[in-house]
């Protein structure tokens, strides 16, 4: 599959390298083409990938991956422009930490909206998907680290486009029985808002290598 | 030890029901001496179980639960009063849901603040710790009917309070290693803003009978 990642950061680097080492085809988007980051990462990913700008990075791919910061993802998307989106799947990996919060972080959209919700409402063509934003980007791409199997989640409000999502998540090495769609788009707010026990935990943990793994009763 | 118990609802009938079985002498305190749940819970209760008013309830305890509903939980506490929760342990386990609040539920107070926080700073003499609010009733004071240990988490400015409830938690079948000490109060946050994620998995379990668990990279 061809796949638009948006962002250069950590988490666009350690899923454009985990999408390639899959075998999928792989543009990663700067704001603008020549991005530094994003061209040290073309220079090694082989042949399955290269880079652009949002705009590029998002005709490229058949499925668009959001992983900008999240005080600046609409703009992101708004670059790689409705027409690259409409129709497409996109997993929105982002976080809505306001940029120049302090500490402990703040979230800009929380508790009755969320970034997820935002840019469905946003880009009503996109098929939205939330997921992966619970963890970093190590744990994001290779769960297999940690000792258990532990829980990751999607939400969105195309079943097809959350399907193709798991089977991704399942491909990156997520367990099946932990891989818990949440529902609508809605439950965004969910999974955003855990950020803030996340980041308490990684003070505990003393590092961000964890996760959370559902238990049931029965 | 003498326990005060604010709160008649299913999570205060489960907390004194559980401290009783335990040793401790109960008072469970409504509005008013005489709410007719306080009296049915303190008939069923046996010698160690008693009913009074916020106000009587906290006299009594020489440790404090605040198991009322986080929307009334201030004006409670004030029932309660400064001179009754001064220098004791106050276990706070209520959410912040805004009465009235449609579905999905909305926090009163979030991201930049919590219910702990807020009672916290009202009453700077209690050692407010705030736990088990991550759980429903029944997981909270039987952990041990879920499959695997999960986790619990604590928070709060006092580290001998914090000491108090986590042997507390353990006597309530909690998991040494899965009770998890978040910091300081500030991190109530994180433990009510996972709230709109804990909703979203009753949802998708089809009952509140889960809870996650913490699993650390090696």
């Amino acid at each position: 599959m061809r796949v638009g990642v948006l962002g250069t950061g950590m988490v666009g680097n350690a899923i454009s390298t985990k999408l390639v080492e899959l075998g999928h085809e792989v543009t990663m988007g700067g704001r603008e083409t020549g991005n530094e980051r994003a061209l040290h990462w073309a220079g090694t990913a082989g042949a399955r990938g290269s880079q652009s700008s949002f705009r590029g990075a998002a005709e490229f791919g058949e499925l668009i991956v959001n992983a900008t910061a999240g005080s600046a993802s609409i703009r992101a998307l708004e670059a790689a422009g409705d027409e690259h989106l409409a129709g497409k799947v996109v997993i929105d990996v982002a976080n809505p930490i306001a940029r120049g919060s302090g500490s402990p972080p703040v979230l800009e959209l929380s508790n009755t909206e969320s970034l997820g919700e935002a840019i469905q409402a946003r880009f009503p063509q996109a098929l939205v998907v939330k997921a992966l934003n619970t963890v970093n980007a190590t744990v994001m791409c290779d769960p297999a680290r940690l000792p258990e199997p532990t829980s990751v989640f999607v939400c969105g409000n195309d079943e097809e486009a959350k399907s193709t999502v798991c089977g991704l998540l399942a491909d990156f090495g997520w367990d099946g029985d932990q891989i818990t769609d949440l529902g609508s788009i809605e439950a965004a707010r969910g999974t955003e808002m855990y950020l803030a026990l996340w980041l308490r935990l990684i003070g505990v943990v003393g590092n961000p290598m964890f996760n959370v793994r559902l238990v049931r009763g029965e």
